[in-house]
C-alpha cells in the first residue's frame, strides 16, 4: 500500500492522513465497522482546480455566446455580453464577490443558467455536457478537463477505497454537471455525487424528468452537511475541503469519534500550474488553525500536481 | 440460481422476472452495463405489509401518547385523542383520504409528527427509531416488525444483486424512520433509502443536522421519479410498487429501451396473512393493463409470504 500515494510527499500531513486510515480500517480499539467508512470531497478546488474559473463557467459562456448569435438583443444584457465579449473576468468576479457576500451578480448568472435549462430533459441535459466535455480545453492548461484533476487527490480516493471507504463529492456546483464526468475522472459514480440543484419536475406526457425555472437550493456552507445527511444518512469521518463553503462540512465530520478533517491549501508559487491564492479561503484557514483542520500544502505535500497527459487523454 | 427465489411459484409472472435479469445481465444483445442496472422498490405493500397501517403510525401513536399523558390538554385534540384511545381506525383513515385525494386528516397528522421532531438532531430520532424497532411487534402478525417482511420480495433483492443490480427504496414514508432497520431487514443501506423528509438545517453550535418544523417534500406520485433522478442520476430498468403512488415511478423506469414494472397485488384470501386489498390501487391496477405492467399475484406467484419467524427474530 506503500506507493499508492506516490504523489505526495514525506510530510506529516501525509503520516496523518496514513495513520489515520490505518487506524479507522484496522482491528484495533480505533477500528470503524467499513459501512460507517464515509469520506467526503468538495470538487472545485478540491478534487481539480477552479482557476481561473469553475468549468461550469467555460460550458455556460459557449451556450450564452449562442444564444447572443440567434438573438442579437441578448448580446446587450449581462451575463450574455460578457459571454460574447469573451469577458471571463466579469463572470469569476461574480463567484469571487459572492464567497465575499455578495450575490448581485451571482444571481444574474443564476438567472440565465435557469433559462438555458427551462423545460430541458435531464438526460437530454446530461448528453449536452458529456459532449462539452469531449471538446472543450482548459483555459489556462491547455488540456481536455481531466488534466485539470488533481493527481494527489485521486489517489487518495483509490487509497481509501482500497482501505473500505465509500467516497462521495459534496460541492457546490451544479450537481447535473459533475454527473457525466465523475466516473470517468474521479472513479465516482452519479449516485455518490451531491450537489446544488436546479428544481425537477416529473413530465407525466413524455415520461421524462424536466428542469424547472426555480433554483432548489445551493450546495454551499451549512447546507453541505444538510445535504450528506439527506443522501448519504450517516455522518461522514473524513472531509476534504478548500474554501469557506466547507467549513461546515468539516466541522460536522469532526463530530464523528475519530475524524479527519483536510484543507487543500492553494500555495504553489513553483509554476507548476496551480494558481496561488487564498481568496475565499480566508476563514477556512483561520478555522484550520482554531480547530485543527489538517492544511494541505499544494506547494509541500504534493510531488506532483495533475494528473499525467496521457491518463488526462487528448480526444 | 434456480432455488434463489423459492417463495416465487413456477408462473408466467417468475419467468418474466428471470427472463428479463438474464436477458439485462448476460452478454447477449440486450445486455445492460452493470452500473445501469438499477431497481426501485416502494417499501409500504411491496417489500412488507402496510396493513392494518403503515408502521411509523404506530410509532407515533405511541409517541402522542407519552405527550398527551405529559400534557392532559393535548388528549382533547386529534391526533392525540385517537392515540390514546387507541383508535387506530382513525388514523389509517387518514391515509386512505389521503389516497382518495382528501388531504385534511393527513394534514393534522403531519402536523403532529413535525411538532414531535422540531429541533431533533437527526442522529437521535435514528436511536429513538431503532428503539421502537427492537421491542414493537406488529400489531396482527404478533411478531418483530422484520416478520411484516414480505419474503419473496426479500428473495427478488438478493437475485438481482446476484445479477449486478444495484437496489433502492423509493418510498412515500418517511426516509429516516426508515434508515435504522432497511440494511438488517432487506439488505438496503441507508444511502439508497429514498423517502418523504422534513426539512433540515445546520446547528453549527452543536454540529447537528436538526429536523425543521415544516415539511420537505412527499415522495409520492410524480415526486418519485424526481427523486429518483435527484438521488440516483440514472433511470432505473426494474421497478416495483403497489399503489397509485407508484404509478410515475413505473412509467418513468419503462421509459428505458428495456425494463421490468412490477405491481404487486393483494389478492390473498387463503389466510396466510395477507389482508387483500386493492382500495388505494385502483388506478395502478388499471394503469397495469393499459401499460403492461407485471401484475404480482400475492395468491397466486408467491408460495409462502413472509420472513421465517426464526430469521425474523423474537428479541
Amino acid at each position: 500500500m506503500r506507493d499508492t500515494l506516490r504523489s505526495w510527499a514525506e510530510t506529516p500531513t501525509r503520516r496523518r492522513i496514513v495513520d489515520f486510515v490505518e487506524r479507522v480500517s484496522g482491528v484495533g480499539p480505533g477500528a470503524v465497522p467499513a459501512a460507517e467508512r464515509v469520506a467526503v470531497f468538495d470538487n472545485d478546488g478540491t478534487l481539480w482546480t477552479e482557476k481561473p474559473m469553475p468549468t461550469q463557467l467555460h460550458y455556460i459562456v459557449q451556450q450564452w455566446a449562442a444564444a447572443a448569435s440567434a438573438d442579437p438583443a441578448l448580446a446587450e444584457r449581462q451575463p450574455y455580453a460578457a459571454a460574447v465579449g469573451g469577458d471571463f473576468g466579469w463572470l469569476s468576479d461574480a463567484v469571487d464577490k459572492h464567497y465575499a457576500g455578495d450575490d448581485s451578480d451571482l444571481k444574474l448568472l443564476i438567472g440565465a443558467i435557469l433559462t438555458s435549462t427551462d423545460g430541458v430533459a435531464v438526460q437530454d441535459y446530461e448528453r449536452a455536457v458529456a459532449e462539452f466535455y469531449r471538446s472543450a480545453r482548459h483555459p489556462t492548461l491547455g488540456t481536455p478537463y481531466r488534466g485539470a484533476v488533481y493527481q494527489p487527490m485521486v489517489e487518495l480516493l483509490r487509497y481509501l477505497e482500497a482501505h473500505g471507504f465509500s467516497c462521495y463529492i459534496i460541492s457546490g456546483g451544479d450537481r447535473d454537471f459533475m454527473r457525466p464526468i465523475t466516473s470517468e475522472y474521479y472513479g465516482i459514480p452519479p449516485e455518490r455525487v451531491v450537489g446544488s440543484a436546479v428544481g425537477l419536475s416529473y413530465d407525466a406526457e413524455s415520461a421524462e424528468v424536466r428542469y424547472g425555472a426555480t433554483f432548489d437550493f445551493m450546495d454551499d456552507g451549512p447546507m453541505k452537511p444538510v445535504r450528506i445527511w439527506t443522501r448519504i444518512g450517516r455522518r461522514p469521518i473524513l472531509a476534504a475541503g478548500n474554501s469557506n463553503g466547507d467549513i461546515e462540512m468539516l466541522r460536522y465530520t469532526q463530530g464523528s469519534p475519530d475524524s479527519l478533517a483536510l484543507l487543500i491549501h492553494h500555495d504553489d508559487t513553483s509554476g507548476r500550474g496551480d494558481a496561488p491564492y487564498d481568496s475565499g479561503a480566508e476563514r477556512a484557514l483561520a478555522a484550520a488553525a482554531e480547530h485543527d483542520f489538517t492544511v494541505v500544502s499544494v506547494r509541500d505535500d504534493w510531488t506532483s500536481v495533475f494528473v499525467p497527459q496521457a491518463a488526462a487523454g487528448t480526444a
